[in-house]
């Protein structure tokens, strides 16, 4: 989709509010691991093969409810090449307790029965026991041979219904926790979380105009291309040792050892490259059943998931029911809203609620507020993180209400917004006041864009727009740094690169020192050769681990002039740094960085850099508007994409091309569940698509080359500016779809995705409704 | 030999001069390397398995001299199954330039030339072309399919005929450097170099006792277990990667660099578990072959050393021939000596002979000496470092020359050898005067010793005794250190491990926290990963990296001392750190370290330390005395060693067992010079005995349990007092067992290895001389 290719590649339209120009920073560098990457040299979690090395497989439940009455695993023991089978009765018993996995926490007893199941299956694909074989083929075989015995029970699969009292429950175990309390209601309701700031019936009362919007969302997933894998070798000295693909090697360490009962030092993460993961490889899946058989077996034991376990037992979003209800005074000022958000947690419960609710109006300035979130668990697999999990589900319902408020009122919807934009200073519902944003200045710019400023016209065609937002993250990032003596630096960050982030880093590094990008030699180092670093995610590692790069050249930078001080017999604050030369103030000695790496072995030894940082304050959130333009064909429903643009609120942009990339896949994830994706389940819990034939993802032929305009508005909460770009774009794209479906067929559309069947339907539906 | 799985282990003698007792540093701990290492984990150069990986064999010279004529591989190339062959064209012109290997200085011409030979083979086993296939057997297959045509020439194997004007010369660029200075004159004497000091011939025309040794050694080889191999994979985009089995993957990468013509940066080295080195595995081989076939494949390629390219295409240490003449006055005080020493360096100029001058008369205070030494080329391969390169050649004749003038002088050799030991003060030939020593204490523990005060009796029994030196090393070291949350720490060094430095150094770090050493999770990082490091060797890692250890854990007590009184809303000057607890100096606050470890995130995130040192002075040397007790069978000629005693100067032992274990291997390979271990080489130069089973290394059912005493003079130059052990103990075996045979037998030896037949036609010709 984007060139990563070419430093002189002309990337799309760049906005600057305010942000610095710097020589390496907002320049596009070649991607430091790219060649490795597209020739296939690139070392991935498939590739691990270790002596003695045994191949694992996982039998899952093909029922979506059911209590597990007897498991009999000693057929499939007898099976010659049978190492091991384990099952939950292999984990230890983690009742109780919550870990902190930087995106959410995650309740222990819970994780647990995710990877192997305890009483109940809860999904089908839930992981109910493990085989180490000499083969991939002996293994599968002895699946077959495990007898488990199951009592099936009613499986409850979309939200509305596991929230009716009468609904099967599927934790006995499980009540209620109600605006932070629990209310020892048994219930599928894990959590009622509650916003709200002013008064809101008055407001309601009180106002012009109001309009609401109620919609239904599918199950969709990530759909990375590379599913998830885990390699484990646990010496009898009890030290285990992980290779995976996985978002966290930290956070994998941390579930490891929460669910294995072991101390964090005693699991070994060795992140290997990774082929997408959007959030849903934040979760261990396959990790601690090899961990098991590998203690087991005392062989290395390496799992793969099929294409099939991916959909059907990792991570998917939450499918969605929200309502939301929004009021303007005559001058179109926003005075009031409320929002009801039901999110399907899956098995066990979830995290995106909270997201959701901060999420849900964070575009506006709105005085008087309620938010009821609720957090639902269903007979579908436990949902993990998706990019701004949580923010795509509640956008399309605002903006449709919000584009229906601009026109009772008769306005521009860009227009409507801007009146109605968030800014410095405004509280959100969730008690937040924003510091300097970007919202504001991506409407303005999408305003006067090409795309908006152009006609369209013909036949079934309309456009929409829509404003989506996302907060980002800060937490935890170190970094270290080895002066080489050609000059060139060699990096080590603990964050897995996913979107180009060693190279998003390296630049930091490299502008702090005036050093070429292309003399920094990142790599991603394990859980025992970097500090505690948290998880790719939230957006946070060009925010995080790139000021912890700024930190680590500063630290290389006093160190060096130390040295130069030496050896030209003077003082430290007699040297100075700029340009990348150092200097004595007097000017008689200078030397440029690579002359004096030279210089290190005499001047005391190598010179090593390293830097943590924990940044709570300071980290800035990121908004992202689309404009798309559609076709929809009258006689199938299917809709054309014509062009789409989006705008996204960068702070500043360290790399625009991966800036851009990240603008342009998170619209194209946004269109996938706008107009194609979602989990199809047959009435006994069954999905009935899990493989890329059947589950449509878009691909480059379904779409036109996506614009992007980068806006500019430094964050002030970071050396160079930067916010944090990997999400937002993600949340507007089925408002904005869905607006223009809307007005190229004068429809309203209420569920997503916009399948044809849906559209004609709903065509079909308007006609009388236009006649009459 | 040495058991390191039990705390509680009773281990040898220690002998304490003025040691500090500590807490963990003089501890047995379990080695944290240890499990995987007897259960297999452990991961080897020989297990790396890359996607897409080829397999590269090696063609070496059937001849020991020869120039070649033509190359032609296109037969070979043209197998199916062969991807590539690579022969010395296609390594770049890097023709002068000399690199600084940390133990010794290389020819980049002859580096390069010993990694693929140019127009000439010097050795047999020389390589000539590389091979890389889809199978080894393919690979194996297409070394017979190319075709070298040969000039045969006249081989020379010895130091001595070499020496001389008539040799056939090796190089025919090569000029002796006399004194510093080229004098053009062509030769196979690549260096004559000289130590003087007082006058030499005045001192022997005034002396009252003179005694001389004339000895020859053989060329002998390490003998590590695991055979050199080295994986690369070279990437289009310029980046080469080298998995390999190495002491050092910074010097390895150095090399690579150097012989490849690319920066040093542009290659990593991904140092692998080591079986063995001995110095051995400084030098690279495979690798650059390997890196080469990847290029021209653009494949991964692994090569793995058969035994016998061990053997005659690896780094033996040099054969020797040495002349020593030493003298006293009356009363028994050494006045003058003078030694001859010429070294084998095989093909191509080597670097053990300016060891071999500087150890040759260390544990002396001599007033008057001169030492002429020879670096001579002959037609065997290129001489590596072995374990005190160039010591044990030199210390034999000393030793010999020492007991022969007690004899003169009537007195106990120990006591003689006290009477003349060098101390703090003594200047050496070679200009070092000697900081604090413990050469004399480790004289007057072995006068003291249970095996000294022994009674010996029996026929053809005897008893040696004899001292040898090392001077150790310094270089650079780096380390960083990760705090965890359960208050452990992962520690990344840059020295590959080979006799448990992984234990030595982490115990440094805990002692300076006040942790357990169980509490450090050391690891060695590759060429990317951690700050440069110097080669595994010259006995320095325990002394440097662990002094870099020292210096990380102080930077991170520094840390943690700063987030404690952020925690405690002190300054960090009102809080202090002892015995593993951080306190306010009012005593109202205090922490231990896990405490703290686990609060690091609410005080500004993880803490990471690192140090680099580069000690320049301070190294100490270390002596190292044998005891031995033979009994000769009078029919055969077969030497039992009944007892060894060997008691050496470790300053502080770190890990007294693996101090332990390093005197006991030491004096083991020595033994092996002593009686057994030597290249039989037929008339035209081809090694007859390159087999394990042929090549007789000792094993434990030849030797008793050798007894340690370890002699602990501290270091003043390191923070806990280290000198660096694993050199010394080779030194003095051979002089010490030849003076218990030659006591046992009544003969006088001067060829090693004392095999049986020399033995017994020694014993046959001294018949008659006794009876005369």
């Amino acid at each position: 989709m984007t060139d990563h290719g070419e430093t002189t590649r002309k990337g799309g339209e760049i906005r600057n509010f305010g942000t610095q120009t710097y020589k390496v920073v907002g320049t596009r560098p070649i991607r430091h691991d790219g060649t490795d990457k597209v020739t296939g040299r690139a070392v991935y979690g498939g590739d691990i093969r270790l002596p003695g090395m045994l191949y694992g497989q996982i039998l899952r439940s093909p029922h979506a409810h059911a209590r597990i009455q007897r498991i009999d695993t000693s057929r499939a023991e007898a099976l010659p090449g049978v190492h091991a089978v384990v099952t939950a009765a292999d984990l230890p018993d983690t009742t109780g307790g919550r870990i902190d996995l930087g995106e959410g926490h995650a309740d222990t007893k819970y994780m647990r029965d995710n990877i192997l199941a305890g009483d109940k299956v809860l999904y089908r694909g839930h992981a109910v026991a493990g085989v180490a074989a000499v083969s991939l083929h002996v293994a599968e075989e002895a699946l077959a041979l495990i007898d488990v015995d199951y009592e099936l029970l009613e499986p409850v699969i979309d939200v509305e219904t596991a929230m009716k009292d009468s609904a099967p429950l599927l934790h006995e175990g499980l009540t209620t926790t109600e605006l932070n309390e629990d209310t020892g209601r048994k219930s599928n309701i894990a959590m009622h979380i509650r916003h709200e700031m002013g008064d809101v019936q008055q407001a309601f009362a009180g106002a012009a105009h109001v309009a609401e919007a109620e919609i239904r969302t599918a199950t969709v997933h990530q759909g990375y291309i590379e599913p998830q894998n885990g390699t484990a070798s646990w010496s009898e000295d009890g030290q285990l040792t992980i290779w995976t693909s996985t978002q966290g090697s930290f956070t994998a360490q941390k579930q490891l050892a929460t669910i294995l009962d072991i101390p964090v030092s005693k699991v070994r993460v060795i992140p290997q490259e990774i082929g997408g993961g959007f959030g849903g490889k934040i979760p261990v899946y396959v990790e601690p059943v090899a961990a098991l058989l590998s203690r087991k077996t005392a062989h290395p034991v390496k799992i793969i998931m099929t294409r099939a376990d991916v959909f059907e037992s990792t991570g998917p979003t939450p499918g969605s029911y929200v309502r939301v209800k929004m009021a303007t005074d005559a001058s179109g000022k926003l005075v009031a809203s409320e929002a009801h958000i039901a999110l399907e947690a899956g098995a066990f419960p979830g995290a995106e609620i909270g997201a959701a609710a901060m999420c849900v109006f964070s575009c506006y300035d709105i005085p008087h507020a309620v938010v009821d979130g609720y957090d639902v668990v269903v007979n579908k697999p436990k949902s993990a993180p998706y990019r701004a999990p949580g923010a795509t589900q509640v956008t399309w319902p605002v903006e449709k209400v919000m584009d229906d408020l601009a026109r009772q009122l008769g306005k521009d919807p860009v227009a409507f917004r801007l009146d109605n934009a968030a800014a410095e200073g405004t509280r959100r519902v969730d008690g937040i006041v924003y510091p300097r944003i970007g919202g504001r200045e991506c409407l303005e710019v999408a305003r006067d864009s090409d795309h908006y400023q152009s006609e369209l016209s013909g036949p079934y065609r309309g456009r929409g727009m829509a404003i989506g937002y996302w907060f980002n993250i800060g937490l935890k990032s170190a970094v270290t740094a080895s002066v080489n003596a050609d000059g060139t630096v060699h990096l080590v960050e603990g964050s897995t690169d996913i979107g180009g982030t060693r190279t998003s880093v390296a630049m930091q590094f490299a502008e702090t020192l005036g050093l070429d990008a292309a003399d920094i030699y990142p790599s991603v180092g394990d859980t025992s050769a970097i500090g505690y670093t948290d998880v790719t995610g939230g957006s946070r590692v060009t925010y995080a681990t790139g000021w912890a790069a700024y930190e680590a050249a500063e630290d290389v930078k006093r160190q060096m002039i130390e040295r130069a001080a030496i050896l030209w017999e003077s003082s430290a604050d007699q040297v100075e740094y700029s340009d990348g030369v150092f200097k004595t103030r007097d000017g008689s000695k200078s030397a440029d960085f690579k002359q004096l790496a030279q210089k290190l072995e005499d001047t005391g030894g190598p010179v090593v850099g390293r830097a943590t940082v924990h940044p709570d304050t300071g980290v800035g959130g990121s908004f992202a508007v689309n404009i798309v333009d559609v076709e929809v064909d009258p006689d199938t429903g299917k809709v054309d994409i014509l062009r789409f643009t989006v705008i996204q609120d960068a702070g500043k942009a360290i790399h625009p091309s991966y800036v851009e990339g990240q603008m342009q896949g998170g619209s194209v994830q946004g269109i996938g569940w706008a107009l194609n994706e979602e989990y199809a389940y047959t009435e006994e819990g069954r999905m009935a698509n899990s493989t890329f034939l059947d589950y449509r993802m878009p691909t480059s032929l379904d779409l036109p080359m996506i614009e992007t305009i980068i806006v500019e508005v430094p964050n002030p909460g970071h050396p160079y500016g930067v916010r944090g770009v990997g999400e937002a774009s993600i949340a507007p794209p089925p408002a904005a779809v869905a607006a223009a479906v809307e007005n190229a067929t004068g429809t309203q559309l209420n569920v997503l995705p916009l399948r044809p069947d849906r559209i004609i339907n709903a065509m079909e539906d308007s006609i009388p409704a236009a006649a009459g």
